[in-house]
């Protein structure tokens, strides 16, 4: 199997735009990463659009923009994960030779949609009410009760995040939030306050992927994907709410693959959709023990300069959450990241780092999708 | 490369049913599929997906009813040619040694959609009223004028889908008609005519892909998919509206793939949402040559029994056409007419097949994308 690198990103600014073209971002998003790769586009072998919206061949609108036509392109979604399973594609189409380089896309508006993700009508727990936000609060309140995790604690998740989005040039919110500030702001399903959620969010993002020769024909620092996997969810009554099975089947499939171990990460970019989902992750990730993810915010162990440099983008609390658009943005912090071009949020020598992302209808409260990448330079 | 082959069948009626579940719907195509190629479910090492409603993780929704939860599972779509292209990955996932079997599966349900394929909203053309049906009436008026190509001939492939629909019991129409009864029925758009368009369809299509040892384990009659592709258009005015650069392209691409020519097809499902798509088609993969798909069609060397055999199914036009569906159940079709199980409307000495699929916003009257695949038993 051929090595896969990221050679190239490119990013809009994410934010709420309901007056802006998706297809012209998404064509300005894919021409940066192009630029910064240094590639001749007409080499690129297959392209992986990740869109959740409605279906309409959503990669050759933005492609066709820039004369990226003619040749195979593929429109993919699942839920959050779907930008990380269109790298999960594009990863799989090079290692076996099928295309020497490949585009990855993805993009979403949600300003233009209501009720994205509406509850599986054969879910009974979410007809009568277990939406997404709160099957998390009830994650929260077990943790909370198992473990004696401080609403203060997961305040602390979305006060990093913020701190971090001040340094992204493109996060949807520049402005720092305090504990206090948090847990006065408004329930939005208790004990979750609304800081603690991620917002309505357009924008794009697009890497480029390349076998090795490709790879250090263009660029000077690629960096390598050494793992990547995409698993759906068990669909059965989870007996531990304070445990995602997905995640921790997904993080250890990733980690045999790539060959490290959580220790080694340095910067990750996890799914944060709610401030309780990132404390849950560290440990569904294995960055500290069951119960300890509350003890591990608390001591800025997720912190940039921390044990690992969780979400250093702002993750989807602070930077935002275009759907289709947030596997794909995660890679591209990543390759900034490990390349040392990521300005005032860079993470110190980081040499490893992940891309996690975990989405769809929350069936018995674990998920439909998680995708998950780990990166090296 | 592994080689890769088609293991095990299924597909649901297609018909106009607004009040079935397509997840349940689905769900028991998948499972005909199973029990048709006789594994065992937990060896299916990745599913692909191919719907193109509004997303959410549709693929999960269906295979959680099974227990067929855990893997990978890839929801993708590229507008009509969505199932060809879950064909596509399903093969790339196999070839590439990254499974060793795998399930495509394809549904829609076009009667809870409404104008499901708008047009481009960048597409000035399509804006002011270039949607698909007018530009095929005017692909086949430009027909007509250049080539003699007569009503009657256009009509002829609406009767033979139609008579071969009458032999298939899932075929959603059953109904003989005649070139009289269609030209004689309402006009859609100038010269087409109602009964030469396909209808609005509900339903779903399953297929088992394996690779060689795999399916030499369970299936005494495996068919080989040896050619796929998925190409996407030129985006660019088209000089000739009699040809279709897409599907020419794509057809060349798998015939050199395949190592085979248009005149070694005995059984062809292709892409006939009208009549005059068929006849058009006819010509893009080398049939008959440039201009005489009329004469083709009107000599009935499409006919079952004919120089290959277009349609045997019914194909759009009578069988049904709910999109995400269509490319897997050509896929099916093929499998049947290659291992001699078609029933009435089996095609004698089928040895090798093809199924074609092309679809999307039609942008200066080519497609977004065009799938194909080439089958050998």
């Amino acid at each position: 199997m051929e090595k896969v690198y990221v050679i190239g990103a490119g990013m809009s600014s994410f934010g709420y735009y309901p007056d802006r073209n998706l297809v012209e971002t998404a064509r300005d998003t894919v021409w940066e990463a192009v630029k910064s790769s240094g590639i001749n586009p007409k080499e690129i072998g297959m392209i992986f659009s990740s869109h959740m919206g409605r279906g309409g061949t959503f990669g050759q609108r933005v492609c066709a923009q820039l004369g990226l036509t003619g040749g195979t392109i593929v429109n993919c979604e699942n839920a959050c994960a779907s930008g990380g399973t269109a790298i999960f594609l594009a990863r799989m189409a090079i290692a076996s030779g099928a295309c020497d380089m490949a585009l990855v896309l993805g993009a979403e508006k949600m300003t233009a949609i209501q009720g994205f993700i509406p509850p599986d009508p054969a879910d009974y727990n979410g007809s009568v009410g277990m939406v997404i936000p709160a099957g998390f609060a009830m994650i929260a309140r077990t943790h909370m009760e198992h473990y004696g995790t401080t609403p203060e604690q997961i305040a602390m998740v979305s006060v990093k995040n913020h701190a971090n989005g001040c340094l992204n040039p493109r996060a949807q919110f520049k402005t720092p939030l305090t504990v206090e500030q948090i847990l006065a702001s408004k329930i939005i399903c208790d004990p979750m306050h609304i800081y603690e959620c991620c917002p309505t969010s357009d924008g794009s993002a697009a890497v480029i992927l390349a076998n090795e020769k490709v790879a250090r024909k263009y660029c000077s620092k690629p960096v390598e994907i050494i793992a990547s996997t995409v698993l759906t969810g068990a669909y059965v009554a989870v007996p531990d709410r304070t445990k995602s099975e997905l995640s921790t089947r997904v993080a250890e499939a990733a980690y045999k693959e790539a060959g490290v171990g959580p220790e080694d990460i340095d910067v990750c970019e996890l799914h944060d959709p709610f401030a309780i989902t990132e404390l849950w992750h560290y440990e569904n990730l294995g960055f500290c023990a069951r119960g300890e993810g509350g003890r591990f915010i608390e001591e800025k162990k997720s912190f940039i300069g921390g044990q690992v440099a969780v979400n250093p983008s702002g993750g989807l609390l602070s930077k935002g959450h275009p759907l289709g658009a947030t596997g794909v943005a995660q890679v591209c912090e990543n390759f900034w990241q490990l390349r040392g071009e990521a300005g005032e949020r860079q993470v110190p020598n980081a040499k490893i780092g992940m891309a996690h992302t975990m989405g769809g209808p929350v069936t018995g409260l674990d998920a439909a999708a998680c995708s998950l990448s780990i990166l090296k330079v």
